[in-house]
């Protein structure tokens, strides 16, 4: 626990109102979208890196750690502060500081909401793509730590790929700038993508330079019902082999589809197996031919129907059906453990085999649904926690379905991170050697520990 | 200088005909495409991770400086040996060990030259975008190592977009792997991207997988001839503000025009201030139309003559002389100091004023040209190193040239790398705590310094 006089110190930083520790208060910051939970000894909302830095070198000299979080929409418990300490919400780090429509530049602070910073660029006729499903609720901070991903990264990549620039409060209370504002920059070591993904172990983020893009002039979207899993699979490779380059190219399975069958803008034929959501961007003639041709092939491997949007409000509502999938599986069982692991793209009708046959021998539902054109799948293992037999068949399940992904040649994470749910079997992808030089990279920028302890790697 | 009981120790490894003592052979390997050069006591060329690995030991073991090189063609001096040690010259890894369609990847070993690469890509229907003026001679590991740009980046990024997964020697000698072979991947660290451009300083890349794209339907390249630089930059503000979104977008000045004059395949007009060379990719129509627009954009500004290639021989002929602009400066001035700044995309038109205010000051020539699509811009000092006032000049005007490019909100290096030039200047661009964090980060890799040591970091 954090001593009384140290909680009075981070009120004089702070401010008294911006430091909770009622147990009801820190209560609701315990947790983040997984279904795990510690509580936190406080919970503090900074108001500048300035006191960032005041907080990191208290806890510094004092010990506690640090656990830095945005909206808490994380899926790998990168926000559950699993060693207690002190919980710094970031949401009032919350302004949109430029768009800058000569240089395609915005900069933001951390605690900006996605959906908030995509309209604000789009306003100015710019294009900020990365588009988790969490886009209006997540925070641009976590997206970062995270390297959040979402639909149309089979075109336009991930977080990764816009960041060029970071304000950082290092761990030791330091306040370094990484990057640039510029399109290209090499100079001394690339600190910016080592902070993506780092999972709130690194150091605290208090800015952000994104780079921006031309709004796409046109976007076109096709959804497609198959008859079974392995015909939407063959649509995928003939899409993909094509060079006809979607913008997006998602799928669910009959179990997803089932989920959010009624949010969808037509009518899916009773014992469709699987649904194709695609995207293509671009100039109009050029989508237009690129939607028809990818109909056609989907066409080839009898999806009926084909539909193709008519309005950008249908093909929002396909999208919006597409968000919802993973809270909607809850009408399915009651708990879930969600993994969004990658295979190469040749490897992913393999994967979804071999998943049926885990499903089987392990008597668990795994619906799959995700993003198909990057091989990035959202495998879902559900089960009743009241029911024995389920509950202790999760754990091999899960290792079951990492060794199968590694076999593949696969990683354990595409966007969601490590955190706590996958840090038992970072052994699985990392070599010995791999692990040591993370941990001294971690002791080099965190020399105490405080920042996000118990997180990434396993304990020990 | 390296004792004769460890140059056998090496011969041990490599094979004795793999190292080289003899001083007109280490002469070879004591310099880069800078002027600078320093001898190597000894040139190694290993044939694999394994005896890479064993050499670093020893280099460990005894404290001798290794220094990687690819082809040598680096800007920045990242391959000279300037504490003198071991040049281990990778070209005898040089096999392009898979390209998979399937997965859109390609496994290779860092010596293949990125000519080779590209065309072996191209041979299979994809494409490996990027395209330094050196494609033909220079080392996807070096590539690598620098983080190379191009002409191209403007549409498809650099050499760091495309790096999925490595194989390193660390300098203790461990080999990892980093990164994947799969689109996306957040697990642990991102020690992929902190190798890319790190140099020759964190260890040696042995194994490099790459993600490849599908090949553009078609490409259109453009050519425009501008009265003035005003003028040329008037267009380019215009094509970059029109969302038409370049793959290419290249300018010249009246010094570099002038220098590869003869080799375009069409008569430039006497008195041309500024050439632009641009290229658009995409599906044939849309690309027609696009290239039609940008070529209307220059016409507004007066362009005489706008050309658009009518064939890919007389597009290749357009990308050739933009090629050898570098070297033929030397018809200038025997000698010549190397930038690639980069700025901010709206500040390129103040970046290109102030540096004739510079040249004027200080007496200088100063041709600029390069890649105007993304604010990189190569900025060459010229002199001749027998007249002592342009000799002793250079200096203050490199000085001059990254002050402006810093008061920009610049960076000193797009894609050549700090290296030995620029290491001076290091402290222009990162704060003192920035710079302590890289060397921890150093330090943490290379406990001993061995790897390529005086590169990167201000002499202390």
């Amino acid at each position: 626990m954090i001593p009384e006089k140290l909680i009075q110190e981070l009120k004089a930083i702070a401010g008294p109102e911006q430091v909770l520790t009622a147990a009801e208060d820190r209560w609701t910051y315990a947790f983040d979208a997984t279904d795990l939970d510690h509580m936190p000894d406080a919970v503090v909302f900074p108001g500048s890196a300035a006191e960032i830095s005041r907080i990191l070198v208290l806890a510094n000299a004092h010990r506690f750690p640090v656990v830095p979080r945005g909206a808490g929409t994380g899926r790998s418990g990168g926000a559950v502060p699993i060693q207690g300490g002190v919980v710094l919400v970031l949401t009032r780090l919350n302004r949109i500081l430029e768009i800058n429509t000569k240089d395609l530049v915005a900069v933001v602070e951390p605690g900006v909401i996605l959906g908030r910073l995509k309209a604000a660029v789009e306003e100015k006729g710019l294009y900020y793509p990365p588009d988790p499903a969490s886009a209006e609720f997540c925070t641009i901070g976590g997206n970062v730590a995270e390297c959040a991903g979402g639909a149309v990264a089979v075109q336009y990549g991930v977080t990764r790929d816009y960041v060029l620039g970071l304000e950082v409060v290092l761990p030791t209370g330091e306040i370094i700038e990484a990057g640039t504002r510029t399109m290209k920059g090499v100079v001394g070591y690339d600190l910016t993508r080592l902070f993506l993904g780092s999972e709130g172990t690194l150091g605290v983020i208090t800015r952000i330079t994104l780079r921006l893009v031309a709004k796409p002039v046109a976007r076109q979207t096709l959804a497609a019902a198959f008859k079974t899993l392995q015909a939407a699979g063959e649509a995928v490779s003939l899409i993909l082999a094509s060079g006809l380059a979607p913008t997006a190219l998602e799928f669910l399975d009959q179990v997803t589809l089932g989920c959010v069958r009624e949010m969808l803008p037509f009518k899916v034929p009773a014992g469709a197996g699987a649904l194709l959501l695609i995207a293509v961007d671009g100039h109009p003639r050029d989508v237009e031919e690129r939607a028809a041709r990818i109909a056609r092939f989907c066409e080839e491997q009898c999806a009926r129907p084909v539909l193709r949007a008519k309005t950008p409000a249908e093909a929002e509502e396909l999208w919006k059906a597409r968000k919802v999938v993973s809270p909607s599986l809850k009408k399915v069982k009651p708990q879930k453990v969600s993994e969004d692991v990658v295979v190469p793209l040749g490897a992913i009708p393999e994967l979804i085999a071999a998943l049926a046959k885990i499903s089987r021998r392990r008597g668990l539902i795994i619906p799959c649904y995700g993003h198909a054109g990057d091989g990035n799948i959202h495998v879902n293992i559900l089960y009743d926690r009241n029911l024995a037999a389920e509950r202790e068949a999760v754990g091999a399940t899960v290792e079951d379905i990492f060794v199968l992904v590694r076999r593949l040649q696969g990683t354990l994470s595409g966007e969601h991170g490590i955190g706590l749910t996958k840090a038992p079997y970072l052994g699985l992808e990392l070599s010995p050697g791999a692990i040591a030089l993370q941990k001294r990279l971690k002791a080099a920028f965190d020399p105490n520990n405080i920042m996000n302890p118990g997180k990434v790697f396993p304990a020990t």
